[in-house]
């Protein structure tokens, strides 16, 4: 038999492919993470659960909402069991419930420290969206639950999983740019009124907590250091009944210990598509949009001749397939998240210290 | 005699063009403005004088330089007389010289002052570079002599002349994008050493003097508004020699009295191509670049459907050619300029709190 050239990259290719291909038990023979979802919005149904469908290593085996026909629906596009269905008042009954490995938490922010800390009481681990809680006790108080059930807690920062985003932070890390000098970010958006986002009670604060975290989260893992000081201005112009309990915007500049200076703006007043844009020395680069579910862009130019120009790849679900995938990983291997509960109190802390520069109380 | 459709818009086209072709002296008649140009840097040799020269309004007639080659080559260029060729030391001559009606000054900073006062004395109308000088001090004084001698003082903020960047402004006032929100802004590049850019004493600061002023401006030409309240930091980290005297990066935000917020940055220290971000109920604009001499790149979207997608037209050197014209028409008609010297005056002011909002000496 003679191999061509050809042959032998296919061969080589089918090889390698095979080695990765998950068993029907993911990657290490391991059966797949269960999945308890709290909370069916938006985020769970349209973009968490499609994404955990694509992944080898998870899968949906049960719910907990407050509405049941809703429910029903998804369990049914899931093959969850009706057993497997909670509500509010009875989901500690999922402590039971051996198929459940962790539980994705996707409330409005004040819900997150209570329905964390039941799951981790009930022996489950947590996935938890951002922002991680409404103050900074209830993030203490969340992280000091799992690590007493010695369950896992991670917080859905998903562009931490993002390749164009992992990407611009090889870029800058590999010192591609050069010595980073400045950044800018911004995020946010013309709020409808009526949404639980605007109600304190259940938000905890206005556009910082839920779009200004994407800029000041990007800040920080962008320069891989974390902010030494911060200045910030805070403002309500439109008086129109929605901003009675919650900011409008926020403006706001951080120094890190190298020199890096951010600046960044967030906002639910008015369109400001999602992005960052890092200067450097040798070059510069910028990721417009840059928070989106999909259909991210990363350009830039080093020095004369080097231009950055990549859309993301097919994506949807595909962040938050990894993002399910690498949380998989660290049940199996009982290694910490790349985004532990650490990372989401941190980010609490400097909200509650951006908010307070505004002149606004802490969190 | 019929005429087509056509040959009617042709024929009142050139009815409407025949009413704008200025005189051999100028629109109204008068004579064109005299320039006296001093310094023969980039700016003036590059971008001025061609300006100039495609102006009907005005001419180039003198030279103020201490290299008597560079101005003899500069002289042949324009047509301007071996004797209308000045140097630092007997330009007070200019006073004698009745072909000269204005003074165009492009020096260092810190020289800003002294050639406009002396200017003035010579009864010379003036147009100053930015950053009109180096201390708010100097520039009341610039104001003062002006208005002594009765000569006009006008700053030279080309890009209040630019037809994008007025574009811009009028879709901001006419309510295109709604009730504004919030601002982003940077300019810097990456400095070479050895430009008198990075001698505190030529130059009277760093970034922000030079370049971060156009963020500064821009900011303010699209609000409308003046900042209520400044919060700022400056950092050095290139420690290698460039800094010694200025500063390497300033991020600053700045509150406007409506409730706009808006966060800037400028460097010496890596490539930021200038640029401005406008966030407002109803819709974004960017443009990007935005301050270089041309290739203005105007984007935006308005509510879901209206995008906003322009290029400069062929420019260069309209931009200067524009306000070169405006001044000759202040002239003529005894008209305040649109950029006087009160202008160059806020944005001295407003620098100053800047510095000293980041922990450095005022201006």
């Amino acid at each position: 038999m003679t191999l061509t050239r050809r042959d032998f990259s296919r061969l080589a290719g089918l090889a390698t492919a095979s080695a990765f291909v998950p068993s029907a038990h993911g990657q290490t023979g391991q059966h797949p993470i269960g999945w308890c979802v709290v909370g069916l919005g938006r985020i769970s149904m349209d973009h968490f659960m499609p994404g955990v469908k694509l992944s080898q290593k998870g899968k949906i085996v049960a719910l907990v909402s407050g509405h049941r026909d809703k429910a029903e629906k998804q369990a049914t596009l899931y093959g969850v069991s009706q057993s497997a269905i909670y509500n509010y008042d009875n989901m500690d009954a999922i402590r039971d419930n051996k198929e459940i490995d962790a539980v994705y938490i996707a409330l409005p922010n004040s819900m997150h420290a209570e329905y964390t800390i039941r799951s981790a009481k009930a022996g489950k681990h947590v996935l938890c969206e951002k922002p991680m809680a409404t103050s900074v006790a209830d993030a203490k108080a969340m992280i000091e639950a799992s690590k007493a059930a010695n369950r896992k807690l991670m917080i859905a920062y998903r562009c931490q999983f993002d390749p164009l985003h992992i990407k611009a932070i090889e870029m800058i890390r590999s010192g591609q740019l050069g010595q980073i000098q400045g950044i800018e970010s911004a995020f946010g958006f013309n709020i409808q009124p009526g949404e639980w986002r605007l109600d304190r009670k259940l938000a905890g604060g206005g556009p910082l907590m839920d779009v200004g975290i994407y800029c000041l989260n990007a800040s920080r893992y962008l320069t891989g250091e974390e902010p030494q000081e911060i200045k910030a201005y805070s403002s309500v112009i439109d008086h129109d009944g929605r901003f009675n309990t919650v900011e409008e915007n926020v403006s706001w500049t951080m120094k890190f210990p190298s020199g890096i200076v951010a600046a960044c703006n967030t906002t639910y007043g008015g369109n400001m598509n999602g992005y960052f844009r890092v200067h450097g020395a040798k070059g510069a680069i910028e990721m417009l949009p840059a928070f989106n579910y999909d259909g991210m862009h990363l350009a830039g130019q080093i020095g004369r001749d080097q231009k950055i120009d990549e859309l993301s790849p097919v994506r949807e679900p595909m962040e938050f397939t990894r993002q399910a995938d690498h949380f998989a990983d660290c049940v199996w291997n009982d290694r910490t998240p790349k985004t532990p509960g650490e990372e989401g109190l941190r980010d609490m802390e400097l909200m509650s210290e951006i908010y307070q520069a505004a002149g606004l109380p802490g969190l």
